[in-house]
């Protein structure tokens, strides 16, 4: 046998930071407010077996083949009917269903960027979407949010800057325009259509990630990017927030040239269709709205109680937008607060959360915190948000007696 | 609104023909000898229900959150021992659980190269895998099979050259050992050995796709390629030909350094975990020895009705291998034949089969076809074979004409 040598991984491997902590103790015994996890009492178990049972009736040995049986085509029709709620008119080809809107993220940027082109973000915007650009190999570039989201202003800006000193204009622009993440904020109507004007003009495409946009608390709804500028915007939502994430089932609006080559692109296959035959019955068996309606009630719930424990243990310390849906609060410390230096410790106390530059594209951010509400109930989110606390100022005087020795 | 400007898709795209037949008539009417589709009747559809009955039960919700209940390390566990008989050792960091095998070719060969890298492939071979390379920009580079698989004396004759000659090694070697897709031959135990030996010495990664291992008719197994190269070799199978490919599951065993690096390119998150607590379930419920020699048993029977048919319609006129396991029946006819040239046809006969140019790197394999002899029950085999000797010599003749009258 041969003496082995080293070998090299693809280049396309970018230094990530691992997310979380280095903490090696009982996970169980830490209260989870870092990812974006449902509340686990509104997943559907109680469902699953009658949903599979009528599908295996309905469909037979079909619903484990290949292609499955009628199950995916039921999937496009609902799609296309929800999509109408947000004015978005799509034909079946202008759809396609992934593995998770994680999936459609990565088909789209790998069918219209080659490496080295340039992705254009929110800051903060969601780690999932940075990792998969950067494994594109593309360049990114960031913009600020405010109240209304993204400062579409400054976007258009930067385009003129670049068009007037010849430089190269964004391929993509990546946007959560509902209950942003990790911000919470909606993107303004006006500045919705400003950004498709935008994208016709300079010729580049939104990718519109609507994740959360049922989970509105007040059920208000702006029409979607994609209703200004269907040709330069590829829509996409979930099934993950609303039924469940262990499905593994998103989707994809866009183009149907766009669409065709994600199909191209989507090497594993149709999604499974033995989970969308299954989902199918899911749908007919569940009173969608009232399962919205559900969610957004506990999850409003259990927002104020994350808001008010917050007031009550930080008072001034801290300051956030306050939601009016979606999964996530952001926090602001004081500028000379790194969150990432307290997070071991946060967990050996028994409470998680994301850090805040994970959401940023490089040095920024630290003052920032990023809090899950839908996952625990009230009296625990309380007790998480007084664990936090007490980790909080502990870390804060400790600092203060370190710049105080030094 | 501004004026729509051309806009271009990612470099990355092939100019790939589409695999198939211009007939646009009632596919339901054309007998299905194309693709890989498992005997309909074996699919476990009648065992879904329960299945997903006893995952619900046992790990309730937590089966349709992010990361599941036990079933995926269930799963891990079911792979590991299974892999055993292939005389491999994993361990759980060394296993990755994917949308289908498809999903592994396609993470392994991003993982392991850049644009322009070479992968050495076997010629002819599985056209989902030449589109994979394709897809990742990557150089490929075939060797031909005879009846104990690929001439590895070739392989090494190359390596030789190339470093003679200063020319790039390639980084990856693409091999299906055991009834080949489409040949039908097993690579002999001496030229698993060494091309395992090879890969040491001349440091490229074997890519070991063992999808049809279990589908062996007389029982006899090879140790993977990977027992005599674990550091070099990955090996990938899958659940798609013994229980249902509409799960969508296979998997990968290689290095952890390199299981590491694919999981993190598996951008769409865990594969279902759905799907896997359900599939843990159907595992305890099936006796998998039963349902394989079930398997087998009837595919026997259907390759053997498939071969007289073709000696009782083809007779002298093609000339084959015939295989001990797998899909597939490999055919080659006479030089001047371009199996391409009468699909339409056959289609319209109402039989597909998949043509001989489409395993092949380029202008190649034309007097060859592919026949899938485990979808169809022994009579409708018989009568499809029927069918596509009367189009075939239909072909002939008019071909024979043309020539003639020029």
């Amino acid at each position: 046998m041969y003496i082995l040598k080293p070998f090299s991984f693809s280049k396309r491997f970018p230094e990530t930071e691992v997310i979380g902590s280095a903490f090696a103790g009982n996970q169980d015994q830490v209260i989870p407010l870092s990812f974006g996890f449902p509340a686990p009492e509104s997943l559907p178990a109680d469902k699953m077996t009658a949903a599979t049972e009528a599908a295996m009736l309905s469909q037979g040995r079909q619903a484990l083949a290949y292609s499955g049986g009628t199950g995916p085509k039921h999937i496009i029709n609902w799609i296309k009917e929800r999509s109408r709620l947000r004015e978005i008119e799509a034909t079946e080809n202008e759809i396609i269903v992934t593995s998770g809107s994680s999936q459609a993220i990565d088909l789209i940027t790998r069918t219209l960027t080659d490496p080295g082109d340039e992705i254009w973000v929110e800051a903060p915007t969601f780690f999932g979407a940075l990792k998969t650009f950067r494994l594109a190999e593309t360049t990114l570039f960031s913009f600020p949010i405010d109240e209304n989201g993204l400062r579409v202003d400054l976007v258009e800006q930067e385009l003129n800057e670049r068009v007037k000193n010849n430089l190269p204009l964004p391929k993509l622009m990546y946007v959560i325009p509902n209950y942003q993440n990790p911000g919470g904020v909606n993107l303004s109507v006006d500045r919705r259509k400003r950004l498709a004007e935008l994208a016709y003009k300079y010729n580049f495409f939104i990718i519109e990630d609507d994740a959360y946009v049922e989970l509105s608390f007040d059920e208000t709804y702006l029409p979607a990017i994609y209703s200004f500028g269907p040709e330069r915007v590829v829509y996409l939502s979930t099934f993950s927030k609303i039924i469940a994430p262990g499905l593994r089932l998103g989707w994809a609006i866009g183009l149907s040239a766009i669409i065709e080559k994600m199909r191209i692109l989507k090497i594993d296959g149709l999604t499974s269709v033995y989970v969308q035959e299954v989902t199918k019955n899911l749908l007919e068996q569940m009173d969608m709205d009232e399962q919205i309606s559900y969610l957004n009630t506990i999850y409003l719930s259990r927002k104020n109680a994350m808001v008010s424990a917050i007031k009550q243990y930080f008072g001034d310390e801290v300051s956030f937008h306050e939601p009016n849906g979606g999964f996530f609060l952001w926090l602001t410390f004081p500028p000379q607060i790194d969150t990432s230096e307290f997070l071991d410790t946060a967990m050996l106390a028994g409470v998680s959360y994301i850090a805040g530059k994970h959401f940023f594209l490089q040095n920024e951010g630290y003052n920032h915190m990023r809090l899950s509400f839908t996952f625990c109930k009230e009296d625990i989110i309380h007790e998480a948000i007084k664990r936090l606390a007490n980790t909080y100022y502990e870390y804060v005087n400790s600092k203060q007696m370190i710049e105080e020795v030094n």
